[in-house]
């Protein structure tokens, strides 16, 4: 009865073709080779753990077992977080409503939700040439043409480049924008940058997706008001937990038109159903009961501390040609060292000096084509000892002939002077 | 210098144009419609908040957060819970490795990644005429051309119409089936039929979707071996930790070839960058302490209590002509009660009985053209005696002009006889 098998391997279950190229994510790979003890890291963009809230957080999942019956039952999005969400929102200068507020599975699903929204089949987005590669895997089921723009060291997206793509007549999908504590180049935009940015949004009626995922950690002072605060009408805002709480609770949310944020509720039930509940209550418990304020500012002060002793280790370590940014939010430095193949010199590093980092070309959205000599930094999860000691031993990789000639502590492209 | 702003509002910006058909799945409509308290519910899906393990899942989340110092970072797919996947999985008949074991947010996040991954655009998909709804919902980003085929209340879907429209030569991208208590059909697959429907994916070279989320829940001795455990090459199979454990856990998995773990992995990083990491310790911690048959025995000895009071009731209170399913697994009953809009009745169940379910045509591939006399009646959420109370409320209603007959109880379709 039965004919006789196919030879059809389970691989050849036949599958979309652009999967056919589907690798991992540089930044995964890592993860995977990087994982052996011992190393010291500035690879990777995650948060302290010593500054977890863990025993906070353990006090609100307890409260929320013990006290909310369908804590572990399916749930609608939960009302009191976007309440705290529209808090957290004004302390970035957006006014905004609950009902501007949808709940994600953290930052990266509401990329890749903002991009089924509004990418259509041979749509074209805008990317900066350096930028998080999570934008681009989130759009790649869509495979948008991708046009770039390059970045500045000191004041992030080159809007002149924008503006002649959209002049040109260009209108893409989206624009994929960093406006603070950039992730991989540290900058962050001037206000003055951020309202003209509004204002070619707004010109040209093409929405920006603004990913704010560290501008709750800013290090000089308050930041500059988000670009959502500048133009609600053309900027999807996307937020995270991830950074100021913990990752593993898969939280953020985007703050949108009402109309849209609907829309994205039906699109997330196709994607995942439903919210993660439990993680949703614990958080806003967590919020509920703990002075939020002061945490931040608890965080606030230990990422300054790592930054200052980065920005002063690569000052004391790296060579004179050597030039990086000053970051004033988020979690990373950028160093160029012209000359060097920073991708080569991660084998030698992780191999000969235990310290490993995240090479520059790793998030160039054009292939790879840029930033060969550049070098991500993290400077959010090891203590200042420890990037003393691990920039140290990277300098001197980077000088192998000699000795290492200390320059001025604090050294620094943001005053105005490349290291040179 | 700024040209005047165009007159654009917010829910101007441009978006898929698939899009702007997007409405609420009839499910959620109802969520949130019928969330009016003391309204006894058969509507949704939900497991009994009671039998949750919440003092078990309590001392695992202490546990975790005390013991796991990476409990809240960032992390990859943890080993130990792929192990219990695989312990579970034998259960089903399927032996598998953890290499072929992909965790994911949930069921609903599996078939979303796997129709990313198999549905190219212009392709086919089959799916039964009366299905759980969340698989089509997961693939309108792609847009598919979607073909049905009929159901049997007693066997499943109809492989003759399967096999007739692959003889006939369409290659679907995916055929979906859900052979193990049904939603909503409340029907289980005859071990024959399963393999049938292996060979025929053989045969064609078509992959089947095997969604197995109530497989775990099989009430009437050991329900026959998944599909998968017959047709591993060309069985994508779905389970879920949310009918087992709980929901708010966000916990699911895949068993595909090892090939397609990676790419579902590469995937899922675009998608929503990680698994819930601390949801995943504390449901390994919960595994590796507790007694997991014993749990899946409670549960079952719960929901078999439940069925055969709503089959009982049914059979009490329904009027002669209604038939229904009378499932081995799952969490449904499908009743048919010819010549009654059961659409209308849900307004008036709600309002004059205060009794909810589902209408059947909520669940029709085919644009609610069919299902219009059906209803679908959870009853694992409710207790016998609810269950008894309710459905009698819901029989007044279809027996409008006179009392009740009562009819023998356990009077079932699966006996053989129609209640007539």
């Amino acid at each position: 009865m039965t004919p006789p098998l196919p030879p059809a391997a389970a691989e050849e279950i036949p599958q979309a073709a652009w999967t056919r190229d589907l690798k991992q994510s540089s930044l995964r790979e890592i993860h995977t080779l990087l994982s052996r003890p011992g190393l010291l890291s500035f690879a990777l963009g995650m948060p302290a753990e010593e500054l977890f809230p863990v025993r906070a957080y353990a006090r609100a999942a307890r409260h929320v077992l013990r006290t909310e019956p369908g804590a572990l039952q399916y749930g609608l999005p939960l009302r009191r977080l976007r309440t705290h969400v529209v808090e957290l929102m004004a302390r970035r200068g957006v006014q905004c409503t609950e009902a501007e507020v949808f709940l994600t599975s953290g930052a990266q699903h509401a990329m890749s939700l903002l991009g089924t929204l509004l990418v259509t089949p041979g749509a074209t987005v805008v990317v900066e040439e350096m930028a998080y590669d999570g934008m681009l895997n989130a759009l790649r089921p869509l495979q948008p043409r991708v046009l770039t723009v390059p970045s500045d060291l000191e004041t992030g997206m080159d809007l002149d480049a924008l503006e002649a793509l959209l002049a040109g007549g260009e209108r893409p999908a989206l624009v994929y924008a960093i406006p603070e504590g950039h992730n991989p180049l540290g900058t962050s935009m001037p206000a003055a940058n951020r309202r003209r940015l509004a204002e070619l949004a707004a010109r040209y009626g093409v929405p920006v997706i603004e990913d704010d995922a560290y501008g709750l950690l800013g290090y000089d002072g308050e930041p500059p008001a988000a670009v959502r605060a500048l133009e609600p009408r053309w900027t999807l805002y996307v937020g995270s937990f991830s950074k100021i709480t913990a990752p593993a609770l898969r939280s953020g949310w985007v703050v949108a038109p009402p109309g849209m944020v609907q829309r994205l509720s039906i699109l997330k039930q196709g994607s995942d159903l439903d919210v993660c509940s439990f993680a949703q209550r614990t958080l806003a418990a967590f919020l509920d009961r703990e002075d939020v304020g002061a945490h931040l500012a608890r965080l606030r002060g230990a990422y300054t501390a790592r930054r200052d002793a980065m920005l002063a280790a690569l000052a004391a370590h790296f060579p004179a040609d050597a030039r990086w940014s000053c970051p004033r939010a988020g979690m990373f430095v950028w160093a160029q060292t012209p000359g060097t193949d920073t991708t080569a010199l991660l084998r030698r590093a992780v191999e000969e000096a235990g310290v490993a980092f995240i090479p520059g070309r790793a998030f160039c959205a054009r292939g790879g084509e840029r930033g060969g000599d550049a070098l991500r930094l993290n400077f959010s999860r090891t203590t200042p000892d420890q990037i003393h000691d691990g920039i140290a031993r990277l300098g001197r990789l980077l000088h192998p002939s000699g000795p290492v000639i200390a320059l001025p502590a604090g050294f620094c492209l943001r005053g105005g002077a490349a290291a040179e």
